[in-house]
């Protein structure tokens, strides 16, 4: 058996990640802004790392969250987010910003049609999305699920280059601006750029 | 103020529980059966406990599931539901079942649409439990976002009366005849009955 020929196994790609805010970390906060509810507090920087993680010492804060299935998309929204999407990491992609959201009990109570109808025909979530495709790349965590005493419901990563900022802060407008909106009670705007060293 | 008028704080409603093996527990475990992939031990007792839990001495093994939202059932189906279906602890409800399974990666690669075209208008999954309402009481444990090393995808308890034990047998047959289950690559039936005393 040739070196060619051995058999791999897949490395599983990571779905739970903590989010460290502390000394340390290659994203340097710039800001935290609560925009709605209860702020986090502001920390020199951010360390995103796959697994559990525990605080380390002298870190602010640890939040989690874990890569799930999709629970609104459809196949050809689907099809169209992949054909347009880029990944996480790219070299320009020097600027970040997290985004934790809790949505309310009211929420979490209508069911699949209900939710479906806010998310995309009252508030064109994918479709907004879509539009600052490539520019913005997003990883969305789900936290809700974790345990009975997250924080916020889910976690949202993006990466931007800095010319794309504008186009971000569009992004979020819009958005916040829609029916889905009102379902959200607490929101905190973090935003990180990546440390030049 | 009265006693009568003073602020309450509601009581939350658990959502995370532990199913734990082992020597101790109301539920006496009557079989262990694997119906697809890897079995898991019989023990004499089931405890089913509100938290996290923790494995105690002399236990067999901790299973953990959270209840969530739904994510398939539309309104007019949840109202049906809703006003025929009982809760758990019922007096004569002295059989149990509980029933881990785990989907297959392809069925966490569809869509929304896609899959609630499987679990409904392929395999009517709502459809059939409603058949069995009130007869059987369930509740349903999401455990697949509790953390990415999960051995199952859902925890589902069950509970009836030893009268309708043959209703339980046609409802899981039903279930497992239909194509949302070619999507199952490992799935566990425990009976339990209460333990008389």
């Amino acid at each position: 058996m040739t070196a060619l020929s051995m058999p791999t196994t897949p490395i599983p790609v990571p779905r739970l990640f903590s989010f460290i805010a502390g000394n340390t970390g290659p994203w340097r906060m710039e800001s935290s802004t609560a925009i709605a509810g209860q702020p986090i507090a502001a920390a020199p920087c951010i360390d995103v790392v796959a697994g559990a993680g525990t605080i380390p010492v002298g870190a602010s804060w640890l939040l989690r969250g874990i890569t799930s299935n999709e629970r609104y998309v459809e196949r050809a929204e689907k099809t169209t987010l992949v054909s347009k999407q880029e990944g996480l990491g790219r070299a320009q992609a020097t600027c970040a910003a997290l985004i934790p959201i809790r949505k309310t009990a009211a929420w979490w109570a209508l069911t699949q049609d209900e939710r479906r109808q806010i998310f995309e025909a009252q508030s064109q979530h994918t479709q907004i999305g879509l539009k600052y495709l490539p520019a913005v790349a997003r990883r969305l965590h789900h936290c809700r699920d974790l345990g009975p005493d997250e924080p916020f419901d889910f976690l949202t990563w993006f990466e931007f280059a800095p010319a794309d900022e504008a186009a971000f802060e569009d992004l979020l407008h819009a958005l916040r601006a829609s029916p889905e909106w009102n379902y959200i009670d607490r929101e905190v705007d973090i935003r990180l750029r990546l440390a030049a060293d």
